[in-house]
């Protein structure tokens, strides 16, 4: 595929048709620009999978035209995959000092270099044939930036994660009038946030949220215990607040926690009120009514400080009666159970505790429906492609651009690896689709894990696995050793001894009958007769590995 | 533990501490029944499980004691444990007509005979000590009861599941007066249903689902194509109702739907309209806007017929623009990404999909906070245990049953295998605790799946296996084969040929360092450096076995 001269094709290759996996590229004839770098962390069938990332093979096939990566906000679903990026195109990044900071740390652990350079709020960064203009946005992350690209084709707006406040907190306000004036101009094209585009009306606020709070602070007379995503620095603003008002310090217990609230408060956008901080241990001195710690593990994740909190494993902080526990977190689909197993330990240890579905105290960092309109009313873009969800909700937030005045012909659903080619006079044309199958990284190994693998581990973890020995002497045909029998996630041995002996009877009474002239088949028959076996003693179907060899 | 003359035990086996497994023992000094007993599906991590059952063992200790197993209603979680009960006591089991039935499908599967006794509202029923009392209640299935027991202690009220439907559709009303009637001489003690104690208010009635149905069905210009629970036989009296005031006839696919409507309308408690049904196979004949499909696969289940429409694999229906999918159930929280996959792949073939987030098309079967309520100033018991829960379900509806007056000191948060004795006199003693661990059912073996196993299935499921065999000379300790490796969901073999090589290299040098004459210690060696060495060059961690033996 080639983008002639005076075209634009936008190319996305993650983060349309899942959330997560957020990666779109930006192309000229002679120049690329990554929007984001996201990874997505893997659903449970994908076994031992550690994380799943964008497959880049198609735009490094063009490395020497790709200019930039271009980062929204440090979201791991928009920068997590940079690790198995970096190392193959060295390019510039761009983003906010905080986002770049949280970059920087990932980067440092594995041991990559890269050239970060940090955008301001309202900064203009010429990058190869496109000028990006940094809007400020509100999101569940602070210093998210919406990109106002001009182009070639004319001007692109792509809104990265946001939602609309309407009445912020200091500082952290969506600039809709910086993207209204970018839009004067007219828009070409306009990519938005899906997330929530089957959410009517309008998010909470961070406003009511911090209200939600401070009641519930107001009325706790124990200890109080938060979780929350570690990287959000304006909701962690707004407890170390409402601690210092009602006469709290404020303990933290979780790593990715102290390493965000250090990074935020270096870069100046967490003001920890004088007298606030304690450590973790030293809060058995404190009075209850005195405390505040905040703790990692709001999607019940077993080995963060909730978790171990709930199963009375936490290394300094017991759980007892009067303890107050407020999950200042969204429920994750995939993490529902964990949670509300954390929950349930937590009140048989004698605690409260509130989450979203029972007090207001979280609220989504994506626009609701009403936002996402006054998004397109105030763009009010030619060409419309929704990004950043399901395939349902790009579906939907297609149709609300149509509501919304976009023509229905401009109104695209795209998805991963479907890159659409603008070609100037409002003409368009739909490229041919790349591959865009996700790549599985497991340990070192990156897409070396296929569908292969995971079969077989699926079969592992569903019955488990028998290993069959058996040498016969190659001369004389005779049985040497064996049938020995290794299992693994099947049965209890102990057990079923007796099942394991007349497994050992099944193989001799093959071996009997077909002798050991052809061990291929031998084998085969073997494999077969034991799984019969099992299945008809067991109704189990284990893995079978029937070693046979003639020495 | 025993229950001296004067006194009854309640003895929860499961479903106080989940939602599932619901089991229950009322016990004198001579006499148990058994309500309900139900199984719950295995969690994710419960590789390879069927099914979990409660723990019997306890109570078969003293079987010829029990008299009597009495169900509530038909779900699975309420009667898919009998066929592991049963086999191990010849006790009459009551319930209404539709249950027994569904029962007797299940029974008749596996070979079990039973003494199924069907009871009709508001009979009345002596066994041993006992009698019950079935008042008809609204839930999510039909013909369900709550038990009024005339007990030696007083009366005791056990909800089943219920809601309260101000409004009923026909015949399908919670006989509150009939519960207000038996509480009038006192209740001593009310078990009730605490599912949806977190959510205010009442929830929708069928009414009202229908309504919503019916204007869903008013729109439709193409195919409507619905799924459910296929228990949910009211819900699918509302749909052959609509359907054939629309003059839409009504196809089924599912086997699990077709047996219970046919068992429905045996009995007499689904009326299909005249002329409405007609074959999954002769819908090509008919118009788009004259076809209704219900289908089974509400939950996303890979091999039910709407999951296989989505893949576009059904064996006769092909799903196209201007369909419309209606999902009119619950989505159940372990369920929620298969679901969501069949949603989105459904849109990409064009269908439209409404679903409960969306639309008021599905309904909760169970009283909210404001039913419970009612319930509790219905009855007005001495003591109160909240049932069918998970903890803190159970924690928040004692806590409501406490604001409804009953004394704090007699509003108990039982976990399964708590046994409370009743004393007379407005005494109560906690017995000691039972053990209550649940049962897991993996094919024929019920219970021998136990952590060790699941362990190793869990160890396998994450990063496969190693098989490495090295045969060694008994006499002279030379290697005569290997070694060798076999994996199984580790790596995809021939991407990694030069690693396993590496890998037998490692063996190798563990030979030549230490000899071969201890075996035992040789095989340990041998497993470490080849778990040291995939770590290092994988980062994977395999389960390795080594079969080292000498010939």
């Amino acid at each position: 595929m080639t983008t002639a001269p005076g075209e634009l094709t936008i190319h996305p290759l993650g983060g349309l048709g899942e959330i997560g996996l957020n990666c779109m590229a930006l192309r000229t004839h002679d120049a690329t620009v990554l929007i984001d770098c996201g990874l997505m962390f893997p659903e449970d069938y994908l076994f031992g999978v550690d994380v799943v990332i964008p497959r880049f093979e198609h735009i490094l096939e063009q490395r020497d035209r790709i200019k930039a990566v271009v980062l929204t906000h440090g979201h791991e679903d928009h920068i997590g995959a940079l690790p198995w990026l970096l190392p193959h195109v060295d390019v510039p990044v761009y983003g906010s000092d905080f986002t770049l900071a949280l970059v920087a740390a990932k980067l440092y652990e594995r041991g990559i270099e890269a050239d970060l350079r940090p955008v301001k709020d309202g900064d203009r960064v010429e990058i190869g044939p496109f000028t990006f203009n940094f809007f400020p946005v509100c999101h569940s992350i602070i210093k998210g930036h919406a990109l106002g690209i001009e182009t070639p084709l004319g001007r692109v707006l792509h809104t990265g994660d946001f939602k609309i406040d309407r009445n912020p907190l200091d500082g952290h306000a969506t600039d809709l009038e910086g993207i209204r004036r970018f839009s004067e101009p007219g828009v070409t094209l306009l990519m938005s946030d899906s997330t929530n585009v089957e959410r009517d009306g309008f998010a909470l606020t961070e406003r009511e949220i911090k209200a939600s709070l401070r009641e519930v602070f107001d009325r706790a007379r124990g200890r109080i215990i938060v979780t929350l995503f570690s990287s959000h620095i304006q909701r962690l603003q707004e407890i170390y607040d409402l601690a210092a008002a009602c006469g709290r310090r404020v303990a933290i217990s979780g790593r990715s926690l102290s390493r965000n609230i250090e990074l935020a408060r270096d870069l100046g956008y967490l003001r920890i009120p004088g007298g606030t901080p304690v450590e973790v241990e030293e809060i058995g001195g404190l009075k209850d009514e005195e405390v505040v710690l905040v703790v990692t593990g709001s999607q019940g994740e077993p080995l963060a400080s909730l978790s171990r909190m709930s199963l009375d494993e936490h290394r300094s902080v017991r759980i007892k009666k009067g303890d107050l526990v407020l999950l200042s977190s969204r429920f994750i689909p995939g993490n529902v159970l964990a949670i509300t197993k954390v929950i349930n330990r937590l009140y048989k240890l004698g605690a409260e505790v509130l989450y979203e579905k029972v007090q207001a105290i979280h609220a989504s960092g994506h626009a609701h429906r009403e936002e996402l309109r006054i998004m397109l009313e105030t763009v009010r873009p030619k060409f419309f492609v929704p990004v950043h969800g399901e395939y349902r909700h790009l579906v939907k937030h297609s149709r609300l651009a149509v509501e919304c005045g976009v023509a229905p012909e401009r109104a695209f659903v795209l998805e991963d690896g479907q890159p659409i080619t603008l070609l100037g006079q409002g003409g368009v044309r739909l490229e041919e689709a790349v591959p865009a199958e996700r790549i599985l990284v497991d340990g070192k190994g990156v897409g070396d894990v296929g569908q292969s693998v995971l079969k077989e581990r699926q079969l592992l973890a569903g019955e488990g696995m028998v290993v069959l020995l058996l040498v016969v002497d190659q001369d004389t045909g005779e049985i040497t050793l064996g049938p020995d029998i290794v299992s693994k996630g099947f049965i209890f041995e102990q057990q079923y001894a007796h099942l394991l002996e007349d497994a050992k009877c099944v193989v001799l009474e093959e071996v009997e009958e077909m002798g050991t002239a052809n061990l291929k088949r031998l084998k085969e028959r073997v494999r077969g007769a034991l799984r019969r076996f099992f299945r008809r003693v067991l109704e189990r179907d284990p893995v079978v590995v029937p070693l046979i060899i003639a020495l």
